[in-house]
């Protein structure tokens, strides 16, 4: 995994928000602000995002989303600018460093899909739609062959459907 | 737009929940069904969904959704299984027939970034992960030219913003 987000198919990050009660209120003063989400950034379930390695210009909308944690699955040692970010707004960072240069968030979304009882098809859909012409058959046997044998009783649906 | 979803990259749905009091309890029965969500199936943003046009194969994980409306961008009358589907879900049907064969529910997500103030570049990348191959200058044109100016002043944040 690439530290920097310059490979636009870099992904390498799964973020969850913060709870509401420490979330600080909005600051009005930047109401002009752009915001910039890191590349393929995107929402994979109720307070679930994923996105390539951010940089500091990513920052902002990273706030505005208020979040808890981070999962970074690099195993290189996370950039001083990005982790004095954590701390400055109470995010915790979990770091699973998985050997491997692509796609390590693909598979974990991949696993996650199963536990929610997604089909493979729908599965390797959305995959192939953040690893493009990366896609690779050994990430999807990865997905496919995943055990969620000792969780069925206990299956993790996708949020919009917990009301 | 096709009225099947046998095109990879056809988009034409856009879909919002239903309200938490109309949803019906979880049925235990449909513990092992396996959910197929439409091709092109992604969240948005909280109670935002857009898809590929759906067949009755999806309809399960459409109901899981519990979706109060759908709005379908295609000009073809609708399909009478799926009109059936939605009566039968209390989810109201929106048809804005707009002309042309692809990419309207791209368009239309890029100009709703756009009222949350993403840059161009984020919401370019989110359109070309879906629009692949068939991305199309024009169409990144038409968000860019979309004239937020009148709403500046209540902007849409991204709802996870919004605590």
């Amino acid at each position: 995994m690439k530290l920097d987000n310059s490979n636009s198919n870099s992904n390498g990050q799964v973020s969850l928000p913060a709870a509401a009660d420490v979330s600080p209120p909005r600051n009005s003063d930047d109401a002009d602000e752009a915001f910039v989400p890191p590349l393929n950034f995107a929402m994979v379930d109720n307070g679930i995002f994923r996105s390539g390695f951010p940089d500091s210009a990513n920052f902002g909308f990273m706030k505005s989303l208020r979040l808890r944690s981070v999962i970074c699955l690099c195993p290189e040692p996370y950039p001083e600018a990005t982790a004095e970010f954590l701390n400055a707004n109470g995010i915790r960072l979990y770091q699973f460093g998985i050997d491997g240069c692509k796609h390590r968030t693909g598979c974990l979304v991949g696993c996650i899909r199963r536990l929610q009882r997604w089909c493979l098809s729908s599965i390797f859909d959305e995959y192939q739609r953040f690893a493009g012409a990366k896609a690779r058959v050994s990430d999807q046997r990865f997905i496919e062959l995943f055990d969620i044998s000792s969780l069925k009783h206990n299956p993790l649906i996708f949020s919009c459907s917990r009301k």
